[in-house]
C-alpha cells in the first residue's frame, strides 16, 4: 500500500507492506487521522531508530477483515477505534510508532479486537478521531480531582490545552482562565467555552486568581490553620523548559500544578519557591481505556462540541506539508488525515 | 542579659538589650532550645542581612511576667512552647530569625500569650523542645494524605526524616524503609521504630519496593485501569540539589514524593520522567498550630519516645562549638542549647 513514511526526519509517500491481523486482531481501513504534537516531536527527534514509521495514533477507522480465528464482535464495515496499542508476538506495541503497527496515515492497520470501540455510524470521522487527544485532557482533569467551583488557569491552548479545557467545561468546573500567545488559539478556547481568555503578552493569567477570591494565602501555615480551600489549579500545556518555574513564581499558596505537557529536555526549578507555598505538581500521562470510551461518548452525543478543532484535512501525499505548517501555532488546531 | 549572637557567618557571646513583653505577650526564661538546620544555613548564608540575631525557635520556657494588660491564663512559672511567631508593631515576625524577637539560645524571650501551650511539669524540658521540629515530620506525614499499610521510603534521617519517621511509626504507618549514608543516623531510625534500615552506599532503598508488593506498574494508563494502589511513597528530607531527579529515577509508576528537605537553590529535573511514571511531587513546609499542639501531645504521652534525640546539650558559652559540630552528619542528633 502507498503510505507517508517518516524516516530521517523527513516523510515520503512510499510503497510498503499491506498490514497482516494475526489471530484476535482486525484489518480496518483508516478513514481519519489526527497529526499529534507526538508526532511532529518524534519526526524532529535527532538520533531517532532508524527504521521507516507511518504515524497515526489519533484515529477512527472501518473493519475490513478479521485475522485468523478471531471473535467477529463486530460486522465488517462497522467503524471503530481503538487505543493506540496492538500486541505482537513482542507485546504490545503502540500504533504509529512500531515497524510492525502502521498508524493511521497509511491506508490500512490492524487494531486488537479486544480494545476495539464502535464509533456510531453518523458520527464524522474526523469527530471520532478527536476523542483521542481530548481523552488526555478528560484524563488530565480527572487526576485532579477538582471539586465544584475551583477555578483553574489553563496555560498554553494548543491540541492539549484546548481538550483540558473542553474537559473542565464538559465536567462543569469553572471558572476556567485559559491562556496563550496566539490568538488563533485563544478563540479556539473560547469557543471551547473558556470563561477567561488572557493573552499573556498583555498580563499575567495569574493576575486573575483574586478576582475568583483566591489570594496570597497566609505567609506561613504555622500562623493558622487555613487551609486554601478551594486550591488553585494550573493546568501546564506547554512542555517547554521554563514553564514549571514561571508558575511556581506566581501560583498563590497551596496551589496544584497539573503538568500535562511533556517536557522532554532536562529543566531547572527552584524548590523552595514550591516549598514556600506548599505546592503539587500532578504529573499526568495519557488516560486510561475508560477515559478513551469516555472521551468518544462525549464527542459523539456532542457534549463536547468538536467541529472548532478541526482546522484542516489533507490526504495521505498532503502529510509531509502538513507536519510543516505545524510548525507555526496560529495556523491550525488540528489538521486530520484522509488517507 | 548575655546571649549567642550571630553575625556575619559568626556567633559570639555579647551582651543584648533585655526584651520586653508588650500587650498580649509574656516575657519567659528559655529553659532549652534545639539548634535546627535552618539556623546552620541561616548562619552560612552569604549576603544575609547585616542584623545581630539571637536565633532559636525549638524551645521550652518558664513564663517569668507578663505585658500590660495581658490576660495571664497561665501563673508565672508555668512551662510553655509556643509556634516560633510573635506579633510586634510591623506584624507577625519569625522569632530567632527577627531583630525584635531574640530566639531560644538567649536567657529571655517574648512571646505571644494566644501561641502559648502548657507543656506539663513533669516533662524534661529538652523533650518539650523536641515537639517543635517532630511538629514538621506530623505535619508532612498528614499532607501525604497515607492509607493504612502504605509503604514509606526516607530519604535522609537528619532531624527532619527522624521526625517523619517518628510520625509514620506513631500513626501506625508501615513498612518505613529509612536511608541515609551515617550510621549514626541509621541507627537513630531503627530505635525510632523504621523497619527496614537501608544504607544507600549499598543498596537503592528503592530496591525495597518489590519486596512490599510494589512493582514498576503498567508500562502505559492506556494498557489497564489498574491504578497503583496503595502509591508508593518517598519522603525525600534531604534539600539538596539532584536529590528530586535521582527519586524520579527510581520511583515506581503513579509515585508520591512527599518533598520535605528545603533545596535554597535551582534544581534539574527530567520532567518527562515525573510524566512518564505520573508521578506527584508534594511540597510541605513547617506545620499548623494544631500540628504543633498534637506534637507536644504526643511528647508528654511518649507516644513519641525522643530520648534518643538529644545528642549533646551546651551552655549559651557552648553555641558556636555546637555549630560547628552539627557540620558533621555522623556525630550528632539534636544539640540542645540551655541558656
Amino acid at each position: 500500500m502507498r503510505a507517508p513514511v517518516a524516516l530521517h526526519g523527513q516523510i515520503t509517500v512510499q510503497e510498503v507492506d499491506e498490514p497482516e491481523p494475526g489471530r484476535g486482531q482486525v484489518l480496518v481501513q483508516s478513514l481519519a487521522c489526527g497529526i499529534c504534537g507526538s508526532d511532529l516531536h518524534a519526526l524532529g527527534t535527532v538520533g531517532q531508530a532508524d527504521l521507516p514509521l507511518v504515524y497515526g495514533h489519533e484515529f477512527c477507522a472501518e473493519i475490513l477483515d478479521y485475522g485468523p480465528s478471531t471473535d467477529a464482535r463486530f460486522p465488517a464495515g462497522t467503524r471503530v477505534s481503538s487505543i493506540p496499542w496492538a500486541t505482537g508476538p513482542d507485546g504490545h506495541e503502540l500504533i504509529g510508532y512500531s515497524a510492525r503497527f502502521p498508524g493511521g496515515f497509511g491506508p490500512r492497520m490492524v487494531l486488537d479486537v479486544d480494545r476495539l470501540i464502535a464509533v456510531p455510524r453518523d458520527l464524522d470521522p474526523d469527530h471520532a478521531a478527536l476523542a483521542e487527544p481530548l481523552a488526555v485532557g478528560l484524563h488530565a482533569v480527572n487526576r485532579a480531582r477538582l471539586e465544584p467551583d475551583q477555578a483553574s488557569v489553563v496555560i498554553g491552548c494548543g491540541p492539549i490545552g484546548l481538550a483540558v479545557i473542553a474537559a473542565l467545561v464538559a465536567d462543569g468546573h469553572g471558572p476556567v482562565i485559559a491562556s496563550d500567545f496566539s490568538a488563533k488559539r485563544r478563540a479556539l478556547a473560547e469557543q471551547l467555552g473558556a470563561h477567561v481568555i488572557v493573552d499573556p503578552a498583555e498580563r499575567s493569567p495569574h493576575d486573575t486568581w483574586e478576582q475568583f477570591g483566591i489570594g496570597p494565602g497566609v505567609s506561613s501555615p504555622m500562623l493558622g490553620d487555613d487551609e486554601v480551600v478551594p486550591r488553585p489549579v494550573v493546568f501546564e500545556c506547554v512542555g517547554v523548559p521554563g514553564m514549571l518555574q514561571g508558575i511556581l513564581e506566581a501560583i498563590p499558596r497551596h496551589g496544584l500544578i497539573v503538568v500535562v505537557g511533556v517536557c522532554m529536555v532536562p529543566d531547572q526549578i527552584f524548590p523552595a519557591l514550591a516549598t514556600d507555598r506548599e505546592v503539587t505538581l500532578e504529573f499526568v500521562m495519557a488516560y486510561t481505556p475508560s477515559e478513551f470510551a469516555e472521551s468518544m461518548r462525549r464527542v459523539a452525543t456532542g457534549e463536547v462540541d468538536v467541529r472548532p478543532l478541526v482546522t484542516h484535512t489533507v490526504g495521505l501525499d498532503g502529510v509531509a506539508d502538513a507536519f510543516a505548517e505545524l510548525a507555526a501555532p496560529d495556523a491550525h488546531a488540528k489538521i486530520l488525515v484522509h488517507p
